[in-house]
């Protein structure tokens, strides 16, 4: 936990917050603060700044804070991803809330699974908890918007174009000639397929679209390794 | 399963081979083939090529294989990892087996837990089937050699200086000043710490070693996601 994450009705005018469950253990057992003890703080999608222990009882903590600077930019990258199977999909809503990404769109296509689509990991509690998670990993409190699209044609062709606009479009495929470019300072839409690959004719219709297929070097990688990988080389500064 | 990875003993003079337990049952319910099908297959550190489908019974499938592709070239990087909790360090060792990393070195460092070295996860036999998984997703032969060392100044100071003859030494460090560069044609040794990094006497030491400090972005990243995005950025094509 780089940063203590919270609620923005969990903070009262004066400052005050009281943080239990979860949260409360983590300071006590990994970070072991007491009273008087300070911790990075921010409030989701606002201000971070320090929170001063004020008080501890068996249930928690009570907290001063001073949130006071302003949210870090989000970073502009949108990831379209095949829905993965629930304990990847978990990992990777952490794992890109870390990386700050402006949103996700979970998408069906020919190789995934349809009951992933039944998984109470899709369930907005526990995409808002894993994406909270990543927050406080990547210590920013910047929470991507997650979007689920059951019907790929549809968002292909009415919605894309449209995220597109302003925006470099890439879709990664393993038997692409260009390789994946590096520090890209433009707002980018990246496509990741499932375990398996897109079919040929969503391929053809993400670059008819207008995405740009690269590959990931000559290794055929998990997605999870290659939703990570493509976002490293494109840079997240 | 992107390639039917063998054992050398595996394959008969003639070219015949069996396959029994998980890679049968893969076979049979992922990839659904029956005999006159063909897979990629390969050698563990020897060639690939195809292997037809000759025999079906309940137990396995009998096949005949032609193997006639010399091994890729392993990717000159060497990954210096804190040994982290057991469940990434399964996750990892088969990443960096399908990004074909020529070497890890599972270190001690201040802030792993020391409870971690007993993991059954770093029996042989365990660190042998993830690096095999991560072979057969990455579809090639070449077997990371997995070293692990329990004493982080005598391997600093008596091991890494040899490793970084005419290699490229990297620690990532979120306090660095430097991003991390990107498509280094050189042979990498690269080190990433434990969750909660490199205490400060660490990261000097393996400076003095000889490793440049750069940093992955703004945002503190997990080590198994720091670990891919350094490799993605340094390329392995």
């Amino acid at each position: 936990m780089n940063l203590l994450l919270l609620e923005p009705d969990a903070v009262d005018e004066e400052g005050h917050a009281r943080i239990e469950g979860r949260q409360a253990d983590h300071v006590r057992s990994v970070l072991r603060k007491h009273p008087g003890d300070t911790l990075r703080a921010g409030v989701v999608d606002g201000p971070t700044g320090v929170a001063i222990i004020v008080g501890e009882d068996e249930r928690g903590y009570d907290l001063a804070c001073t949130l006071d600077v302003p949210p870090a930019p989000v970073i502009p990258r949108i990831v379209v991803l095949a829905l993965p199977r629930p304990p990847v999909l978990r990992r990777l809503l952490a794992h890109l809330a870390s990386m700050a990404v402006q949103s996700i769109v979970l998408l069906h296509t020919a190789r995934v699974d349809k009951s992933y689509w039944h998984t109470p990991s899709l369930r907005p509690q526990s995409v808002g908890a894993q994406l909270r998670l990543g927050l406080e990993q990547g210590g920013h409190t910047r929470l991507p918007r997650v979007e689920l699209r059951r019907r790929f044609a549809p968002f292909v062709h009415d919605e894309l174009p449209s995220l597109l606009h302003g925006a470099r479009g890439l879709v990664a495929d393993p038997q692409a000639t260009t390789i994946c470019p590096t520090d890209v300072h433009a707002p980018v839409v990246m496509a990741v397929g499932p375990e398996g690959g897109f079919v040929l004719d969503e391929l053809d219709r993400l670059r008819a679209a207008g995405l740009e297929a690269v590959h990931l070097g000559p290794r055929i990688l998990r997605v999870e390794v290659a939703v990570v990988a493509m976002l490293a080389r494109l840079g997240w500064t």
